[in-house]
């Protein structure tokens, strides 16, 4: 039996999204909350890098955590661990978060006694990037395992995100990773953003990651 | 340049998905061709599942593959080069595939001179599992490094496939997958789903997959 809150947020029909999401976002800044769209594939590894970045920050920072699922609550109940503010959100079969999901998602965990908000959006590389849900920043995360060509698939995914995760490095030998056309791929999509290699498992790469986000937070804050 | 045919096949407001496919189901048997409608997250192996799935059965069948995705004909050249015949379907964004898309995508490539077709749906958890393309089985693939607590996060997908391939067995060392814990988590959905663990890399269990398809195969066609 779980004690994790859970919140229903099914997709209702929204004419603007934009519209919401900046709404979102501005109440947010105002409060000097910092809101992270956390995008993966299944099994990219959010969970485990969510647990390592709280971990890493919570001395500095209060830290709210929005589990967004089709089902289950077995991610918010590692996150709980962490000693961090969590809530999951059941998206009634969508295969993302929206802005109105976010917002109710918000609203149920309650955020004014936040700094930094992370919500783990539903694993898929399509959907999830159609949207924006109001956050501060897109922070996505491919892992080794899935190979270097998906920039290449899923172009939108890459092209609005803020910033990217190369997780599980500790298994690049297993794998046919190519490192640079991975980078030149992303390249040709989002010329500017900041790739980080890392492994959420033993915390290599974590330096340069974390000093990027505590900067992006500083700065939203200030 | 590829020279690879690309079909756009967006998705359209369909009534009824599951009267589409039961005619696409009921067209296919009476012609004896089986459509294969696989699904997986990106980057859990279906195209180099496909590859050695079609070099297993190709001096038997003649096959033809539609390769679903949102953008690039990468996995299709691929496939290419096989010698089955290869289509390539984009899907306007849309993160599966439905019955419509597929009776599209089939009439385009033409299968009356086919006996199998593989349909390689987009890379999602989610979406492709809410909808019947009319296919004779289908065919679900996770791998080693998603992890094995997949099926409660993904539970619909787990519960409507006929038969649940697990990939990259030989990088098994590396990762904390328990094969236990996922029988046992898919036991819970879908009781008699085989599950075959294989290496799509190597080989290794393929044997027993390709023995499994090919009854199946028989099966419908009789």
């Amino acid at each position: 039996m779980s004690a994790i809150a859970v919140k229903e947020v099914k997709e209702r029909v929204i004419a603007d999204n934009d519209a919401v999401a900046k709404e979102v976002r501005d109440d947010l800044r105002s409060k000097g909350v910092f809101l992270v769209n956390l995008m993966a594939s299944p099994g990219a590894g959010k969970t485990t890098t969510l647990v390592r970045t709280i971990n890493a920050l919570k001395d500095r920072y209060r830290i709210g955590v929005m589990e967004a699922d089709v089902d289950s609550t077995v991610d918010a109940e590692t996150i709980e661990k962490t000693g961090a503010k969590v809530i999951q959100l059941h998206t009634g079969g969508s295969c993302h978060m929206d802005a109105d999901m976010t917002k109710r998602g918000l609203d149920e965990m309650g955020y004014d006694d936040l700094d930094v908000v992370f919500l783990e959006n539903v694993g898929n590389l399509v959907c999830p990037a159609e949207f924006d849900v109001g956050a501060a920043k897109r922070v996505m995360i491919l892992s080794v395992p899935e190979g270097h060509d998906k920039p290449l698939k899923y172009p939108l995914m890459f092209t609005v995100s803020d910033c990217l995760l190369i997780n599980k490095i500790d298994a690049a030998a297993v794998f046919d990773f190519d490192m640079e056309k991975l980078s030149s791929a992303v390249g040709d999509l989002n010329r500017d953003m900041p790739i980080f290699p890392v492994s959420s498992l033993n915390g290599d790469g974590y330096a340069e990651w974390i000093a990027w986000l505590t900067k992006e937070i500083e700065s939203w804050r200030e």
